[in-house]
């Protein structure tokens, strides 16, 4: 469910009063997505999407995720464009929060994406890289290998709840990301949540992406990590080679990966599973019984990193020659 | 929040293969509405909503209320159309539930009824009733005065939690209720639970009514008396002579009460307060702290039953005389 804050008519009404999309039509919550609330708007020149940003996202933030969208669609990205009001300005204030009002994106996710699903994701994951390497704005990745110690510190004392031995396996696995983290590897904007439910499809066909409210700079190929763990496991844990070499090979054709990118995707693999894993922790055992949001069991997670842990190199997931630059 | 049921990508191809309104754009579950799964579904020929019906709908029932809408549809009353798949049948089976696409209705709703809310709302229940009266299925009331004192017994022990003294105090007026409650009076088709939430306005006019779940064959007069209270008081919990008055002398004017439904309208508001107290404070009780449904503070309708209680005739309501037939 997403929808945490209400929205008086007085207030709304004198919120799109402040744009030039016509009158109110219909406006729903949207129960998708955990961090903002979001409301599907129907005006009489469109369909939009309504979000007001909850205190899990800085408003410090705001200007580098509204500005990227812009970059972004500017580039031929398919994704939500901010909406100005007369004023000029993307972001306004709307019952308390600050709020934006975006394009609506046609398509549906995929809850079991397929080989073709995957393929495309590679394709679309290369040119957001591609199309952000020359957005002017930064913003350092706040969940990469510097947070994941402290964000553990949080969970460690009942982290042995969840799997017997888990606390000293996990600080192993940090010891080892720590120390063998790569950098210096090609850097921009990456998405950091390419999951699922953030690709949109059209009778198969790659629509759109959505939600960049957790984008940064960092490495790009720890965004195809992401990625390749989102993507191309099954529901039993495994790897699906077929996939994994659907999507890294559509992403090579057009970014090809250099040799320290190969040479850095299993470790990648193994912190961008272990990143998901420590916030699905947290989440676990903080999120009351029956709380608004559906808890994700952090087990899976945890199956991936042993997974990574026990790659010998990229080849692995299937990454072939030709995709090295 | 309103989706309890997740549907997978294959179920909503083969369900939605069924109808002939062209292939899926955009599925998203909408977070209104506590009884069912919804979803806003956005297809190649238009937009629609899917209802999945969940637990506390008696699939035996389904056959009333889409019925009912097609019924109200065709007389003219602007409410959702089921949608026939192309064997004809509107109700199938999705995800394990049974499910429906309706057409989707225009409009928002208004958190804080105006006077002119309330006229209107008064002349499109009437023209509901009017509409109804020649609707062939019947569906007694289960939530009529009959029931409330078995819903009670459920809540008895830990009522005196809630208000010192309650559960005196609401045997007392069941008592009252049961030797008084009127019989005789015109019966149809009444909507039942026509909240704020099931009338759309579009710029302040009437635009269609939702909701027929709890649609039921029963005294005109009761509807009117759910809607006194639903629409016509306010926050600090006194009644809006104004609205009231607006509300029934619309009514009247469409549907000119009787005088025996005049001289009951105390009694079924009194009642009707208590309806709605007594689901809302089983569900104060039963529901978990922090579930996915907002609970809804049953103190409001005690007040309003305390109010009731003591008017001496529909005067006090702004009825005027010119409203009976």
């Amino acid at each position: 469910m997403a929808v945490y804050t209400e929205v008086s008519d007085d207030e709304l009404a004198a919120f799109l009063a402040r744009y030039d999309i016509g009158g109110l039509v219909s406006c729903k919550g949207i129960a998708e997505g955990v961090e903002n609330s979001n409301f599907l708007l129907r005006t009489e020149t469109g369909i939009f999407i309504l979000t007001l940003y909850e205190k899990r996202v800085n408003p410090a933030d705001l200007p580098f995720f509204i500005g990227l969208m812009e970059h972004l669609a500017g580039a031929g990205i398919t994704c939500p464009l901010p909406v100005k009001a007369r004023n000029g300005e993307a972001l306004g204030d709307l019952a308390g929060r600050k709020a934006c009002i975006v394009t609506f994106l046609d398509g549906v996710w995929v809850k079991r994406p397929a080989v073709t699903h995957c393929r495309q994701l590679g394709t679309a994951l290369a040119r957001l890289h591609l199309a952000g390497r020359d957005y002017k704005m930064v913003r350092p990745n706040a969940l990469s290998v510097a947070s994941w110690r402290p964000l553990f510190d949080q969970s460690r004392a009942r982290a042995d709840e969840v799997v017997p031995g888990l606390a000293d396996e996990i600080d192993g696995d940090l010891r080892a990301l720590e120390a063998g983290w790569p950098s210096g590897l090609p850097t921009g904007v990456i998405h950091a949540d390419l999951f699922v439910d953030n690709v949109f499809f059209l009778r198969d066909e790659l629509s759109g992406l959505i939600d960049f409210y957790f984008a940064c700079t960092d490495s790009l190929a720890y965004d195809v990590a992401i990625c390749l763990n989102a993507w191309c496991f099954e529901p039993n844990h495994e790897l699906n080679a077929t996939k994994a070499r659907a999507f890294l090979a559509a992403y090579a054709e057009v970014r090809p990966f250099t040799k320290a990118e190969v040479a850095a995707l299993p470790m990648l693999a193994r912190g961008a599973a272990m990143r998901f894993f420590l916030t699905r922790l947290y989440d676990w055992l903080t999120t009351p019984a029956g709380a608004l949001v559906k808890k994700k069991d952090p087990i899976e997670y945890l199956r991936k990193t042993r997974f990574h842990r026990a790659v010998a190199s990229a080849a692995d997931y299937g990454l072939e020659a030709e995709g090295v630059a």
